[in-house]
């Protein structure tokens, strides 16, 4: 059985400046991640991309700030268990927790925080025949490193920003691009889809409107797939790649039963603490919804600072927390 | 006169990086702020102090830190105003926004971001004879720089946590250090004066309780007070430098007839969008209050961010916002 004061569910960003911000109040963490390193959707799906909207930084390479922020945690030292989901969680008789992993590690903790990020949500997947046997093999959704699409021939499906934005990015990068969409008009951003539209025009694109895909194949890896047109033309089009980005839909899981307040697919905090409506769990980061939220880094910072000031009282019951600047008091390691 | 998208009235940390923020939104800045330099207390009271709990730099020179932020923020081109103070507001017919300064510079907008960090506040200044006659040679109401205290005698007075935090601080730095406090009991973290009194045990410090300074003196320069206790004793303090640290009080100034609503020497605000309770008026940063509120960088920058999409309806009433990230979109410069 691991011991500690907070039990973090997810060791992406915000997971790990939570260490930083609890290590401050004196409180240590232990953090449990279904991925197999830390860093969450930075090292997973774009470590090499700049990122630009992180304060203080004109623009830093994902795992480059993942690097920093476990920099910034060591002296507290943070324990980790990787590669293990969380399966279940048991309240003890004195309100502590216990965390239970897929392969029975135990945590014992006095606060439990979520910082799952969207690796609590999966992909919606459309209904395409030989779709799931071509997964890895040519099929994804996501993207999760463009330029392993360089120079390929890609088809994207879906009518929302992300189809949108691929498309113009992918514009730039890919040998040929389609992009199929079931309607003639875009749920994204008006001028991500008037970009797209002009993309067509000139060419640089395929568009194929009032269309879906109804069937893939290959011999192994991916080779082509079917579009069928409302006017049910059908025609086959050749690709190395196809991406449907159809959205994503929750994967709580286990977490699912613990009977938090969850809206539009994310777990519903206050703003106060960042805490949910099961006394001792909180949620920051992208897995948290509230009035105003935005799913950025740079707020699930600010989440983790307040929320670390609020489980104090759990992990000292017995001490008033005063608050501190670093700048005046040096960051006292453990 | 100058026409802007929005005017923030303070260019500290948490002011430049909504200029970034808002230039994402296509909207532009102009910043106005009382000192002769970007970079509010950063780089005015501690260019050269390490920060560190900014995420994503284990630590970074507080001026470091403005330069990137200038960095980050220059493809949005900000204008400045700089070592004027804001004196009116004067809302127009179609409800934008005119602000004047001491100066008589005047700025059309449509939104007004107070960002004014502390700098809307002043030291609280104690009665004490011959004061303000050395203030600036010898006495002071803040540490704006500790180095400049190495070496030398310093007294400090004030019961809260900066007076016992500068004083366990400047404990290994300054040659000797004296603080006085009216009572014999602290206001501030006890554990903090825990350690002060530890200090004293150990000859660290000179702590002198139950008193308080009744006048100063030099030539010039500062060279001695005059402590006077509870019990009518009065003794004669040599030292280089007095520093009294009895809090901060509102200096609003002109900002106060706006009409704002104050809490505890701070602008109410609410988390949805960092809004005040007058139209088009947003505060951000330390200069702020809500449910929570810490007086941390790295909340003004989550606070910023927000506040950006909320202006956004005041700017381009017209158009629907649409979130997008930069690591899909990058960085458009104006």
């Amino acid at each position: 059985m691991i011991t500690t004061d907070i039990c973090i569910i997810g060791a992406g960003p915000v997971g790990l400046f939570a260490v930083f911000e609890a290590g401050l109040l004196k409180m240590r963490c232990h953090l449990i991640d279904a991925l197999p390193q830390v860093g969450g959707q930075l090292s997973e799906i774009y470590p090499q991309k700049p990122i630009y909207d992180i304060p203080g930084f004109p623009d830093v390479k994902a795992q480059e700030l993942v690097d920093n922020l476990m920099a910034q945690a060591a002296p507290f030292h943070p324990t980790f268990t990787l590669g293990e989901r969380v399966e279940a969680l048991d309240r003890q008789e004195d309100e502590s927790l216990i965390v239970r992993t897929n392969e029975g590690t135990q945590v014992h903790c006095q606060v439990v925080v979520i910082a799952g990020g969207l690796g609590c949500f999966e992909p919606r997947k459309p209904e395409i025949e030989g779709l799931a046997d071509f997964e890895g093999k040519g099929v994804g959704y996501m993207v999760r490193n463009p330029e392993l699409l360089r120079d390929q021939r890609v088809v994207l499906a879906g009518g929302g920003d992300s189809a949108l934005d691929w498309t113009i990015y992918l514009a730039n990068i890919a040998k040929e691009v389609t992009l199929v969409h079931r309607s003639d008009s875009f749920r994204g951003a008006p001028d991500s889809a008037e970009k797209v539209f002009e993309l067509a025009k000139n060419n640089k694109i395929n568009l194929l409107l009032n269309a879906s895909i109804s069937s893939v194949s290959g011999n192994g890896r991916l080779k082509e797939l079917t579009v069928v047109g409302k006017d049910k033309s059908r025609i086959q089009v050749p690709t190395d790649h196809f991406i449907a980005l159809f959205g994503l839909t929750p994967k709580l899981g286990p977490i699912a039963d613990w009977n938090l307040a969850i809206d539009k697919s994310a777990i519903s905090v206050n703003t106060f603490d960042y805490s949910t409506n099961v006394e001792r769990i909180y949620a920051i980061g992208d897995i948290n919804t509230y009035p105003g939220k935005l799913k950025l880094i740079l707020c699930g910072f600010h989440e983790a600072a307040l929320m670390c000031q609020s489980a104090f009282k759990y992990v000292y019951p017995q001490q008033k927390l005063s608050f501190k600047y670093t700048t005046v008091n040096g960051v006292h390691a453990f």
